[in-house]
């Protein structure tokens, strides 16, 4: 059994090589769900989304994010009524929307509603969402609030950080099956992903880290900086302000209280001394994840840092 | 003034006629909401949007239904999670629905989110739902009883009908300024459409007939049925089991209480002296609206015929 932590597009394609190489029917995914938001009266989880519809092989290559072949005619059409459409929802995506807000306002939990399309798009892993109550991811810039997205999307993540909270963590519990994945797993597998806000959530919610620290020895993390910087997203305008040095080592260091193991870009070789230095063993591994073969390599390599 | 009360296709193509020859500020329009149902959590107002679209000359000409040059990404999407798809919602006009809904859910009435709606289209006429109370038109059929777009758009109006109700209509109050309307236009139009299924759900909320019946002198009708027989719609599969003679004769006699004058096709001209037997003054034109130029020469005619 292998549980691993995911946010959004680096998590799920490094989830996409992790299948190529063990049962997929033996993973367990918790993701990140403080990116959800409601956006024309449909509640949106995109890192679930794009867990799901990578897995299904169905996901846009290109923008990272959304369905391959896309198209956007409601959203388009929804600028008539003068509808905020900076969030680009594709028609197809919009099915999956409609369809876990109709269980959800039919009284389905979120892990319910996820059940339900991961089952209909035949996935084979479980993803679970970190949590069926709502935690917010919140970023704080000069003059107030934004909303995840809105920093993310609306604004490009131009607003320089001034904090980052998780609206509702303090009172959310783990979705069903969440801390049990994490004790009972063979491997613990925290993904290349943002560790601000794509895992920075999951580990607010109660119960999460505990079980973490617990298995210490078996959670193996993959840095998402090469280099000094994020392969994709703004992880170097969240951690920088936030006091988290935007190298592998910072993610180490962010990671050390319950991350045995982490596997950093073989372009930063250098800074093994230093990870080690803060009781983190460092494995060096090709971690661009290019294509599909060498995700399946870094998956490969990241369970045997640990084996 | 000139208050219209409407159901869908039909009415639509006679409004569109009529705002050539009036002055569309000048027409108020009641609009049938029993066929109003709920798909993918979504509510859709069939006859509010076809008259909407119509008179923004955004219609899907062909179908009668929809916008032109509508695509369908979304409601096929849907397949894979198991949905109805039977009722088959554009991906533009999704965009309709997704506004009112979240309206509808953030407190606003359909008469408030109706009029957001127009007004994003642009429209000059005012459209008000017949109530803001929810009426629904159910058909009976052997086995039990089916929404009114189970039967029609789903069955196919194949299932023969035993009776038809409006659920929810005698707690129903009428829309805001729906009475009003009708007291205080020169003339009121009954459009050409069904008799039972878009006209009587009108008729069965709380002071619609009455007013009607108050405004006899200034009621004036427009026959659908051509010939014995509906111009589009399954008009004929209801009158006939409910005992209204289909024919402009029977169209007459379910109106005769709250309409002196009726127009009815110049091919029905053998029937005038049967229409004036039951106390209504008969007018024949032609009123086949094949284009928009006989559309707008019926309404001349139509208002002309109670001048």
């Amino acid at each position: 059994m292998i549980t691993a932590l995911a946010g959004g597009v680096g998590a799920a394609r490094f989830l996409r090589g992790l299948v190529q190489v063990v049962d997929p029917a033996e993973v367990t995914v918790v993701v990140n769900t403080g990116d959800d938001d409601w956006f024309h009266g449909l509640y949106v989880c995109p890192d679930l989304d794009s867990v799901t519809y990578t897995l299904a092989g169905a996901q846009n290559a290109e923008t990272g994010w959304g369905l391959a072949g896309e198209t956007f005619a409601t959203i388009d059409a929804l600028t008539r009524y003068g509808a905020d459409t900076w969030f680009r929802l594709g028609d197809r995506d919009l099915a999956t929307h409609l369809v876990r807000t109709q269980l959800l306002r039919e009284g389905a939990t979120l892990s319910e509603a996820t059940a339900r399309i991961t089952a209909a798009w035949g996935l084979a892993p479980r993803l679970l969402p970190m949590s069926d109550d709502r935690v917010a991811t919140r970023i704080a810039v000069a003059g107030g609030e934004l909303a995840m997205q809105e920093w993310f999307v609306r604004e490009q993540c131009e607003p320089p950080v001034l904090g980052v909270r998780f609206d509702g963590a303090g009172a959310a519990t783990a979705a069903p099956g969440v801390v049990d994945a994490i004790l009972a797993a063979e491997t613990v597998l925290i993904c290349p992903s943002n560790p601000v806000i794509s895992i920075g959530p999951i580990l607010a919610v109660a119960g999460v880290r505990d079980a973490l620290v617990a298995r210490r020895d078996r959670v193996v993390g993959v840095s998402p900086i090469i280099a000094g910087r994020p392969v994709k997203g703004p992880a170097d305008r969240l951690m920088g302000p936030l006091g988290i040095d935007v190298s592998c080592v910072g993610v180490a260091r962010e990671y050390a209280e319950f991350c045995s193991t982490l596997v950093i870009d073989a372009g930063d070789a250098s800074r093994v001394a230093e990870i080690e230095a803060v009781g983190v063993h460092a494995v060096t591994a090709e971690t661009l994840m290019t294509d599909a073969r060498v995700a399946a390599a870094l998956a490969r390599d990241t369970l045997a840092a640990v084996a």
